[in-house]
């Protein structure tokens, strides 16, 4: 069966650079399937991406390996790593980016990436995209062992992510983590930090009330915005056939309160 | 032969959202094509899905599966439907979105979608693109009957797309349906509604004179908008190297009037 | 082995024009695997093009079929080609768009494409990429030889690049070439330009000096740009996680001076 690789960067679409790491990687496996994720990360931003990882990779096949390239430290002793779950392979920048993986999966091995036989020559000190991550994404989906690649490390980088925080007086505070395409304010709140609440909740956006919370979005009154939770498994602020961001004037950080009697 | 699989939904490109359903998909059949026609429709905008799918859907070689998410009644009632005709099958949301293709094709069947065995599960009210739309898309790929997916209707709805009026004294009616990505403004008509013209004829856009009727771009005289038959086999609007819709201040929508005498 | 199809176009990703092109293509060929390097191309811009093309060829495997369709002749009587190099094909207009090419390979052939049969019937006026030079690439990757579809020619066009000028003083003249997604400047200066020189070098961008010169972007200091060897084997002025293009207030097309002592 043909291999899958997906991509997340934040290399854009206007650039030769998607273009010439698919060409790095076909170059050593034409049999592999690649496919895009997100290329429009913003720029530099690794929480963006270890979100859009998040929320993405476990859609696809068993073995898939995911790889991310946002980047900042390109070039400097930053580690190259490749993590393996029971389900997944993630190829990347040890700065963090697979932070939300490592507490989703159960990850068996961490792999810090040395071995540079497995690197495109000549190896540039701006682009380990084309020169590195994609081409050992591409060893590894021929069936390369993991091991070959390097020492295994435990000392890998992890951020951590916004948690939730329990008030006293029944509430959690949290915060707008993104804001899609369809102006949608994606929160941090999941509905197992409300687990045992039985009474009507309401959400607030940077202290701005939030009507009511639905199943979906149709059930939503027109230019009202209102809660519900999304597919990437958290609360979202949504509004019928609009941008919720526009109607509260959100941005991405604002805090959100859910209060509940 | 590997099957095809097309898309066009309103998700943009920075999301997870074309990536996870790709990967729902993949996760039933790894061995079909998935094939991006665009994900840039404006957000809900039913007509403007209809336009591009009716553009770009018989370039496709026969059986290729066209799935169409703009979806803004996602979690409601609407159904979801599968159409079939003798070359191509069609699977989205029974908003509307296939009205163009009802006009332009021979329908066989359409089907609403009931069997939830072939959902993603857990179902999302959020997303049907990645738990319904695509593994249906997915599914039929892989050769499933489309009678398995549900009962058939005949009342699926149509939406009427803005059409041409005959005036009295020689001359035509009609609008901008798209402006795209040059500048270009797309009119819904097309030759046949010219048949039998033997004159010259002008053309106005929202009252503006466009001086001339050309075979090809580089006919235009540089500065001065023109009017040809596109590449979707409507009447364009263009100007030489430039954009037709700033030079005219032209907008989706503007009345397009042909004369002649 | 299926063959490898990328794509470079000015077609933006919103209209149908590229789903349209690959629909075509598959329709005669649907073992090809069709690449994307990027269809965001400033429109008409021909040297653009030509820039991308010029960075993302050589990472594709031998006997790639690099396609760019940016055409603002479309339907005039400019040429429609096919450039066999010893490792690759490009198919395209005849506009210049391959100057960088036959610069950086050694080319073994140019045919005129003038074998109507294998056009997409009818031909369009205004959209080669479908009708013309998406099918042909599609049958050449079906092996077809390339004299079956024109003559071999001699006097296509060759746009002059714009050249790195030695001043008499211990200085090279170039320019800003491109600027990308992360606001890095691409200059056509590149590392031999500077053969020979054993002093430090420094640049200055429309006359406002650049720091320093490093090896990798992790190098600079914050809010500061430097000048650095990029991935396309071009200095490039870059800033730390910032927009060089920003810190210099620096467009396209602007003086770069490097000077020594």
């Amino acid at each position: 069966m043909r291999p899958l690789i997906t991509l997340i960067t934040d290399f854009g679409l206007r650039e030769y650079f998607v273009g010439a790491m698919k060409g790095a990687m076909f170059s050593i496996h034409l049999g592999v399937e690649i496919v895009d994720i997100s290329h429009q990360v913003n720029s530099h931003d690794i929480l963006e991406a270890a979100f859009t990882l998040r929320c993405a990779y476990s859609a696809f096949p068993a073995r898939t390996i995911h790889v991310v390239v946002v980047d900042p430290g390109v070039g400097s002793k930053r580690r190259a790593i490749i993590v393996a779950t029971s389900n997944y392979y993630f190829v990347g920048p040890d700065n963090g980016v697979f932070s939300l993986i490592y507490e989703a999966e159960a990850v068996e091995r961490v792999v810090s990436i040395t071995a540079e036989h497995y690197f495109r020559k000549p190896l540039s000190n701006t682009f380990h995209g084309r020169d590195i991550f994609g081409p050992v994404a591409a060893w590894i989906s021929k069936g390369i062992e993991i091991g070959k690649f390097g020492e295994d490390i435990s000392d890998y980088v992890k951020l951590t992510p916004p948690k939730v925080k329990k008030m006293a007086e029944g509430a959690v505070q949290g915060m707008v983590l993104h804001i899609d395409k369809f102006g949608n304010l994606i929160t941090n709140i999941a509905p197992c930090d409300l687990a045992g609440v039985k009474s009507a909740v309401k959400f607030a956006v940077a202290g701005r009330e939030v009507p009511g919370l639905v199943r979906n979005y149709s059930e939503g009154a027109p230019g009202q915005p209102f809660a519900l939770v999304g597919s990437a498994g958290f609360y979202e602020i949504s509004a019928l056939k609009d941008s919720a961001a526009k109607l509260l004037q959100a941005h991405r950080g604002d805090e959100v309160m859910v209060r509940w009697s």
